[in-house]
């Protein structure tokens, strides 16, 4: 499921094979909520060349839901995707997004954030939606503690995580057996805020279960880069170096450069696509050597980010990415891109997305090409 | 600049020569309001294969503006649109749109509806924008009179349209020659409401001017469809045969049918691109003929209008339109579409878009190859 290809210092160049493809690694997964990158289209996703997308498990339960999933032959076939697709368990999303929760150690009722229509997740129904929507990497239902939180109240959640992702374990496996081709792969989620202490203690629960990988969740939520590069060093040296490490909902271009090196594999972030639908965009800084740049310690020097609406904007007329494989962004001015923000046409959203995952997606073919050299 | 190829009946086949290439009549212009078709890219447009889109005066005048339609070259470069640009005077958004006009003799004061700036258009400063934007088909700028009205103020609105049309005819042709290869067309506009008698009068009044086309206004904004078709034939006996005739902002699919019937040459409308975004599609109807519907009178046998957001698409998982040159719709089922629509996903109404344009353009092929015939 995994080969780790070679290592410089404690950077890692791997092949992570699902049954839908191999995923050269370290990658960054394009999120698609709901079936659908906001503003693009399967052929442009295609055009990009993502080995792997993200989908919303607490989105696509709600709508279009599980039964109509079984009924479409899954998501791959309903957005008329090919490749890979990861799901997350619905946890972070039911944590912040869904009205009035209530835990129970069977799993966690909540209201929809959409219509207030109730639902129960439990690890073993988030198991089986994400089969339901034919994910090829499924994650454990995990508990998102609010941060801060007593240790106490933390210790506890972890615990509970712990069971849950034993549960999903459990039930997925019966379902379908571990040695079985073409399976999907599991994930466990270490959690345990910024507290070292609790961070082993949920990554050595986890590891007695011999998942497809390991992700690290609860981070990037507002603790500093700092904290965040602490806890990645601390569980390095925890997790078996044979299985792939995910680091959840990470981040800015420079930390995952940063994270890289502290021996993440894998990736995913709202931002690239997030941002881009409010004019901000992430450009290669041309003065800059990026090879020089990724060894030094969380360099931000090699790129840059603007926001297009700004005045600055309004009379530049070089083109938006000489560089890019888009058309749309070789040719049109930023002038012109200002422009369609300015005056709201929906096209604005779509070139800055556009550019925002070249940028990502660039970024680790550049990361990629530091690590093989 | 227009050569009558062949008529039937009082259809009318022809070509319209524009500096920036030959257009085939009859011909549908999509709407690119702010210098781009809502939620496409020039890519998308290049391959609907449009020969002409139309963009709007009042709009490109609040923004970007004229001045930096100068700077930038004009509006196809800074759109990077190839093809022929129709443009309105502006007068029909100033009397829909805008804030707190005030008439006078020389021109209109008006108040932005974007941030109540206030602007004075008069029939030279229309044209001076519409030479800014680059426009290949100018119009003369014209008062639309909010119906219903007194019969003597439309009268006296015939006569200062008239005086109006006459100002802007002189002043564009004391700037570039009318002999000059080249230039840009300028086309009069016919007003008079549903009063067969003011219709003659004001088409007599243009055609004193010898405008390179005449273009009939205040049609499709409330009368029936009966009394837009009696003020077409009524015009055709008025308007020279070897010049173009463009019925302004008309309409549904059979109207542009009945109006090619009466020997209209050119048509554009929000309807395919508007309705796109609410959802509201043009499929053709595989049951009928298109050539017998054609000429029966005002048929509408041969298209449906479907509201793809409609629970009845809930399961249908057939493609959008199997017959599409768009690879997203081809593939694509219905179930997806509306999936994306009831999830607010913007490529909802992209897809859209691209298939009610389609449909149009391709009616327009259809109705060429039955006159044709």
């Amino acid at each position: 499921m995994f080969k780790l290809k070679t290592t410089k210092k404690k950077s890692r160049l791997g092949v992570l094979k699902t049954r839908r493809g191999n995923i050269a690694t370290p990658v960054f997964m394009p999120i698609a909520t709901k079936g659908a990158i906001k503003t693009l289209s399967v052929e442009e996703i295609k055009k990009l060349k993502p080995e792997i997308i993200l989908g919303n498990t607490y989105h696509l339960m709600l709508r279009p839901g599980k039964e109509f999933l079984y009924k479409a032959g899954g998501l791959h076939k309903f957005m008329k995707w090919p490749k890979s697709i990861l799901t997350d368990s619905g946890g972070f999303q039911v944590f912040s997004l869904a009205k009035i929760r209530k835990m129970s150690e069977d799993g966690v009722t909540f209201n929809s954030h959409i219509d207030g229509k109730k639902y129960f997740l439990t690890p073993e129904e988030s198991i089986d939606i994400q089969m339901a929507i034919g994910s090829d990497i499924m994650m454990v239902l995990d508990e998102c503690v609010e941060l801060p939180a007593e240790r106490d109240y933390l210790e506890k959640s972890i615990e509970l995580t712990a069971r849950w992702a034993s549960r999903c374990f459990e039930y997925y496996f019966k379902k379908v057996k571990k040695s079985k081709k073409n399976r999907a792969l599991l994930f466990g989620i270490i959690q345990g805020g910024t507290d070292l202490d609790l961070r082993t203690k949920s990554a050595l629960a986890l590891k007695k279960l011999d998942f497809d990988g390991y992700a690290i969740g609860g981070l990037a939520v507002g603790e500093s880069e700092q904290e965040m590069y602490s806890i990645l060093q601390h569980i390095d040296k925890l997790l078996p170096k044979d299985k792939p490490r995910y680091l959840m909902g990470v981040g800015y271009p420079n930390q995952i450069v940063q994270a890289v090196k502290y021996g993440i594999d894998m990736f995913d972030c709202v931002i690239p696509t997030r941002e881009a639908r409010h004019g901000r965009m992430y450009f290669w800084n041309e003065k800059v050597n990026f090879k020089k740049a990724f060894w030094k310690n969380n360099d931000k020097s090699f790129y840059t980010v603007a926001n297009i609406k700004k005045e600055l904007f309004k009379n530049d007329f070089l083109p938006i990415n000489k560089e890019s494989a888009f058309p749309e962004l070789k040719n049109y001015s930023k002038a012109y891109l200002r422009h369609l923000f300015i005056t709201d046409e929906p096209l604005a959203a779509r070139l800055c997305t556009l550019n925002n995952l070249e940028f990502y997606l660039t970024l680790m073919s550049k990361i990629k090409e530091e690590l093989k050299a």
